[in-house]
């Protein structure tokens, strides 16, 4: 399904189910995109971050997107990470995506080498001359350790290099100057650049940035409980503010199930997506709850709590 | 005049004067206040980052407390900023603004040394068991490159130590974790500490923070346009948040001035303090725009654009 | 030609020349191999950063490792370069290139992601485990972000499971405490870990670290002047350590060529690149200087200021 | 005792004993430097890192300052630092140094702030002009953030602002090139800056730094054992290499007692500097081996390793 632009609303991050032998789940993967779909989502974001894309091989990678593709039957947009250092190696995964069926791209600034800002719009501008498919910047300084630019993304913007970018920076002040620079909340459709979107993938803060103007959100917690953060942006959509914060308020607190698996025995990276993962389990949308392979897994006792804290959240374990 | 508790509202850092020789000019500094007074805030932060502390000797110090506290005339509280690297030297930073009428304390984590969280616990503690003034911690990792955890503010507030937090991490969905977890939004009166003040430094997020739930902001801009801060705290605390995001959006416009300065040639801090003063200097509320040593000063062709874009946001320069 | 144990020696990264369509030109290839093998050098390093492995797809790569291992011919050992983000795609690489008739793989800590020592410490022991060819660790921080430990490391070769460590991390204390716990300059043979080969990836304090006890050294000017980092080594073999400190000093005026690029116009990370090539054409060694996209390329002024220093240090370029 | 130019040889950073109260010890500090002329110093370094001179107040920084330029008498030169946040604070502190006796200020970039290195030359050189005493530039990025550029540090020297750097960033490889850049090893005293000091921070490469031709160093456990330092530097003057390099591993294993301190309960900072002063306690030098507040302390298990380790170093222990 081509995506509406700007692409707008609520977008998780698809999680990767893998079974026993760390390969992928298919049936679990297309389970999972189907209770996004019925928890309300706009689209979907496969081969990001949260679904442990820099965990996956290529051969997996394909997998994973054409899953993904026939689960969402054209009911929602599917954009795809084409997650690699540099623009060779992410063209090659941009050609890989385009035939699979991804409605639209998205890419990290280089990583792993130094890479000065001229250099970063040179590698956004050669993806989009190379794949005919909407582009958006991942931007994402914890994992690539640099910072988009506000004046970068605005001349991007304006060229039409990019459709969106996918903020997780984090830098919730820049990311208001860059929309009052597009045209701010209201005057952003006749502003600069009329369709691009500003996504953003905070899971703490969703009221908050949808006040100060953001198009949509990816949120990774939103693989658990979609539904509610649909209501949220529906309420903020609806410039119903006390409910948009009253649901953020009950998200943050089941977001808790990341910090369940102990610090010093694993990463905070790896207890975060394992802890997504078990509340999938224990939901019953996937088999297993399994990291990729270096992560280390949540205990028992940490699979556990988690049971405690969805319950808390009103939503009832399988088991 | 005594803290409210838990303090709320807008509470500008207040920039220093300086005169042509780089002393404290205490006719702009007394003006600064009225201004800020007049303009409607509900407390002054004297001695911050903003107020260009580390610049000042101890002399300048208590001349800046002295005269700020003198000007408020009892009108709205004065917290002082006690900023030095470690517990020995804050303390008596501490013990000066005692003395000179300060109403309450805000001092970072120790910063130049490397310290253990369990340190910097045992420095709150210490200079809270040392004044009896009120106690607020400043979460300043750009300046003091360590973080305040949750863990560690929520454990400073509930056992009396901590009356507030000034967050100038930009952490934002950190910080809602805090508010959550001290009750939320609407329970924290009720919750584990309920008269702790959280407040923000950001200037650029001010809506969407007190959407979250915060106390009270502390805009280091504030100082050029007060009544915009607090006619923005107003919209937000009768729930009017569309009126609340317009009021931000025009400051975010405002806040452009920083940019003025030319990167090559000045730091970006250097080039934010100086657009505040010669915004300041423009408005004729104070004399001279001049920033401290060693910072270099912007050229005259950068206060033009300030002057320009003051009066786009419909502040017209006396000149 | 299998490594001896403990690799000792100069070892140098191998550039990768690139032709106009930026494909690799294994030509020029196979004869910067030959003027290394001239060189003297004992070994050689295909496939690290300084090859741009980031860049290189890995149909290129496998190209320039075949090319590689074909020019070398069994004279010196050839280690590969296994540089992806996580174990499942660095599995990938490092099966490919014991296809391939690598000597020895190289691999850094996981990368993008944010990864616990324990996953680390695993993803370098199912490496080991899935290959049967040494494995060196590559200590990367400015391109991974995380720092090997020296427990780590101590731990990774007492129990066979590293070869080696190449140390890119410009912490040459903790290098020194690395050296003396495994043994000491003398003792290493007889310590912990006998056969364990500490190499460096610094190319201006060689003498300095050679002295300090390193087995080897890795430097990407070693492409350039191969024979000059012979000479180094030989001195300090042979206890003639004011002959080492008078070659190196001769190989720091040298490499002067990296700061050729302006930096408001290119990373410094490109420049340096860059001008190794530059030189390398400039010598005749290679046809094309030119660095992998999206790296912006130094101008002629900076190769005719590369040709300068050539001269200077007594390398006469052809033309 | 005025400085030689450029200052060479062994210079420790002395510690600064406190009582069970926190207070200067001027007994214990006497006894210190005592000691370390005794070990055959070239020169003591007051009120540095290593002396918690972010500790102290400047009551106490006054009688430190004091207590040793007495103890000193002349026979060596003494170096004061003046380390504070920027330029107005830093004067306060250089002016009172000289008045002490102080032979010479050593002094940071400005820290807590953020400041352009176009700053960071002007504070520089207005210290240099306010105060009559040559001037060290301490490079210590690790408690500043900022990182002095050779080209920064090359053009102090050679305008005669600074008479010295004490390097102290761990970046060998900028430090030797800064080496070649002003002459080289055996250059120096004919080449742009012929009495430009330079000292390095190391105890742990200290070997091969002199071979890479830095005139002096300034070792924090060299309080322990300056006598060793002395008999290393003796040894590269010589040209007996192997001999520096068998006393730098000796000292590198004695360095172990800094890694007594559990690191989940101490800063790393915190244990290093309690294990350099419960070493002094044990040798009988200074009477009581706490760190300042809020520092948390060794416990007793912890010393007792201490001891073990001093006494492999062939350091008796008095107890």
């Amino acid at each position: 399904m081509p995506l509406t632009s700007p692409l707008r609303g609520v977008v998780p991050p698809v999680c990767t189910p893998l079974d026993a032998r760390g390969d992928i789940d298919t049936a679990s993967l297309a389970r999972l995109v189907e209770h996004l779909i019925d928890g309300g989502v706009h689209g979907l974001f496969a081969l990001g971050s949260t679904s442990e894309v820099a965990y996956l091989t290529d051969a997996q990678r394909a997998t994973v997107l054409e899953t993904v593709v026939r689960a969402a039957a054209g009911r929602v947009p599917v954009l795809a990470g084409v997650i690699d250092t540099t623009t060779p190696r992410v063209l090659d995964h941009a050609a890989r995506a385009a035939e699979l069926g991804a409605d639209g791209l998205v890419a990290t600034a280089p990583f792993y080498t130094r890479t000065h800002p001229l250099e970063i719009a040179r590698h956004f501008r050669r993806i989009r001359a190379s794949v005919d498919l909407p582009l958006f910047a991942y931007d994402l300084p914890v994992s690539v350790h640099s910072k988009l630019s506000a004046a970068l993304l605005r001349e991007l913007a304006q060229d039409g290099t990019l459709a969106g970018v996918k903020d997780s920076s984090g830098d919730e002040g820049g990311l208001r100057r860059l929309i009052v620079e597009l045209g701010g909340r209201h005057g952003r459709g006749t502003g600069p650049a009329p369709d691009f979107s500003i996504l953003t993938g905070s899971e703490l803060t969703v009221d908050a940035v949808l006040l100060a103007g953001v198009d949509g959100v990816v949120p990774g917690i939103g693989n658990v409980d979609p539904a509610a953060y649909v209501r949220l942006y529906e309420a903020a959509r609806a410039g119903d503010w006390e409910l948009a914060a009253k649901e953020q308020e009950r998200l943050v607190e089941l977001f808790g199930i990341v910090d369940v698996g102990p610090e010093e025995d694993m990463g905070r990276s790896s207890s975060a997506l394992g802890s997504f993962k078990g509340a999938l389990r224990l939901l019953g949308v996937i088999d297993n709850g399994d990291t990729a392979f270096p992560q280390i897994q949540l205990s028992e006792a940490s699979v556990e709590s988690i049971a405690v804290r969805l319950r808390a959240a009103g939503l009832a374990p399988v088991e």
